[in-house]
């Protein structure tokens, strides 16, 4: 398993940590397990935890406004607990405001932040503020769910179907966009949302749940990994994909698969649900007024198909990276190796 | 209230956070009140969260070395759980390392982090890495602490006795040596702890309680406007001072009362505690091997007094926090401020 984890480069930096430092006795899971951490607090409740940093986007001129910093901070960590199944109960922020115009930036952030506490239903408890080089807005996020109904990230089965909460590929597309400088595709526009009431509906049905921040096929990979099966989609990738990113892949010729490997992805759920367990999980997403996206399945083995076709993940994952370093190139040797 | 607070810079930003964001309904307290945030987690618990970020101390090159960043990241998040009594159940790590030898820089900050751990007797649930221009590093804390005996900043009356966990100055003290390049202060010479049994055992005794992190006259500012009092220490700043500060105070003929006005301060707690419980109070520390310093007491009115000497707070935290930006002349400032 070690060696299967560890050909991701990610996974070794991650797994680095864990073999470096104690974690708490009463930790449910291990390493990589679940998209939150989950701590039992006794009477029931398991208390979820999760940090997201926003920086690299704004050094790479992905996010131009501390808005979208703010923003995005928010639901990237409401999207963890989201895949665990939890109820947000308060947030915490640490930013680092530019040394330039600090309080124009916070009031930017605050902006944001609000707009997507908002839309979570939650509120900020409190934190940190520094004045640094450049910005950078750290969100952590806090959740309960009661005691075994957490959603983790293993436990899937061979035979199980896998479905995603929603269209995929818009997180990927803005970053092409930006990267094209085409102009196609504004702040404004992608307005992702964490799925909380969605990954709290799939409590007790979904044998398996993770989020697709890192793209669809890093999130593929990474479950096949954990659950040491082979990933099989059978959907047609014009088929998974959100209007945006199927109309950019149109009009620049870059591939559709290219739209689920980017490093920079959405806010979905990807989740495993047994046979027996499907037309449950129709009534409650009905019931929710959302439509589970169907993927394919999973099997004994392991690697991962789009159709007939092989891909390989650890490369799509290894190659997306290099994006912090080298965006074009990346993009450039992505859109080569999926065409 | 609103002024009397904004009179000092660093206040006035959190201020405007709290303005702008949405706070949880549930939550315990307002802005500025408590030292971690606190939030009901129902049967008799109640949940306190963290955050602090050690970055401004690397960029300044007070700390010079990765497990010094990781360790004192771990005892700041613990010691604002100690301000509230609060036990720790585990804790999140968000670290940016350093693009040139990430792995390099990651077993440092992990060896300083499971020192700190060790010793506080918890262990890291998880967190998130990124690559970037410099290190930095941010530990959430999370804890529990029974519902009603959370120690808070507000409560303190009139007539209070005033008393600190242990002697003060060690923190200002690194900053003045690694300042003078007097070469006095090794990283590894400074080793403090956060004062978790202290807090614990003053739930029900303290009436409002604060850690020392930005120094002692920030801190006592900081409790007389929270709690519409006058702030006055009746000890000798000399018998208020760790023997590593009193001995730099000596060396270099700074004035002593500098010792307890650098921003970066140690991890004591400070707290009040009325007349009737100090027997108590007493009894307890002794029980737990550790004896309180007397201060002085509080009374009604504002402002801060050492001995007959009255000491502008507002004026020392707002030319400490210059610090950041010019670090000489705000100690030159200071020094002559306090002479």
């Amino acid at each position: 398993m070690r060696m299967m984890m560890d050909a991701v480069h990610e996974n070794r930096l991650l797994g680095a940590w864990a073999r470096h430092l104690p974690r708490p006795a009463a930790q449910i899971g291990c390493i990589h397990e679940s998209d939150a951490e989950l701590l039992p607090m006794g009477h029931g409740q398991v208390l979820a935890l999760t940090v997201d940093t926003v920086a690299d986007e704004i050094t790479a001129g992905l996010y131009r406004w501390p808005e979208t910093a703010g923003r995005i901070a928010v639901v990237a960590s409401l999207s963890d607990l989201a895949a665990v199944g939890a109820a947000p109960s308060g947030l915490l922020l640490s930013v680092v405001l530019p040394a330039g115009d600090p309080e124009e930036a916070q009031a930017a952030v605050a902006r944001g932040v609000a707009l997507a506490c908002e839309r979570g239903g939650v509120g900020v408890l409190g934190g940190d503020t520094s004045i640094g080089p450049s910005l950078s807005v750290t969100c952590v996020a806090a959740g309960l769910v009661p005691a075994g109904e957490a959603l983790v990230r293993v436990g899937a089965q061979a035979g199980d179907t896998l479905w995603a909460s929603g269209p995929l590929g818009s997180g990927s597309a803005l970053a092409a966009a930006a990267l094209l400088a085409a102009g196609g595709m504004d702040e404004d526009d992608w307005q992702p949302s964490a799925r909380l009431l969605e990954g709290q509906g799939l409590r007790g049905i979904a044998r398996a749940c993770m989020d697709t921040s890192d793209g669809l096929i890093a999130t593929l990979d990474q479950l096949g990994r954990l659950n040491d099966l082979r990933v099989c989609v059978e959907t047609p990738v014009e088929d998974l994909l959100d209007t945006r990113a199927l109309s950019l892949a149109r009009t620049t010729g870059l591939p559709p698969l290219a739209m689920l490997a980017g490093p920079h992805g959405e806010y979905e759920l990807v989740f495993a649900v047994p046979p027996g367990r499907v037309a449950a999980m129709r009534r409650m997403a009905a019931g929710r007024g959302w439509r589970p996206l169907w993927l394919g399945h999973v099997e004994a083995g392991s690697g991962l198909t789009f159709g007939s076709r092989d891909v390989d993940g650890a490369l799509v994952r290894n190659l997306a990276a290099q994006a912090g370093q080298d965006p074009l190139r990346a993009a450039h040797e992505l859109s080569a190796l999926l065409a």
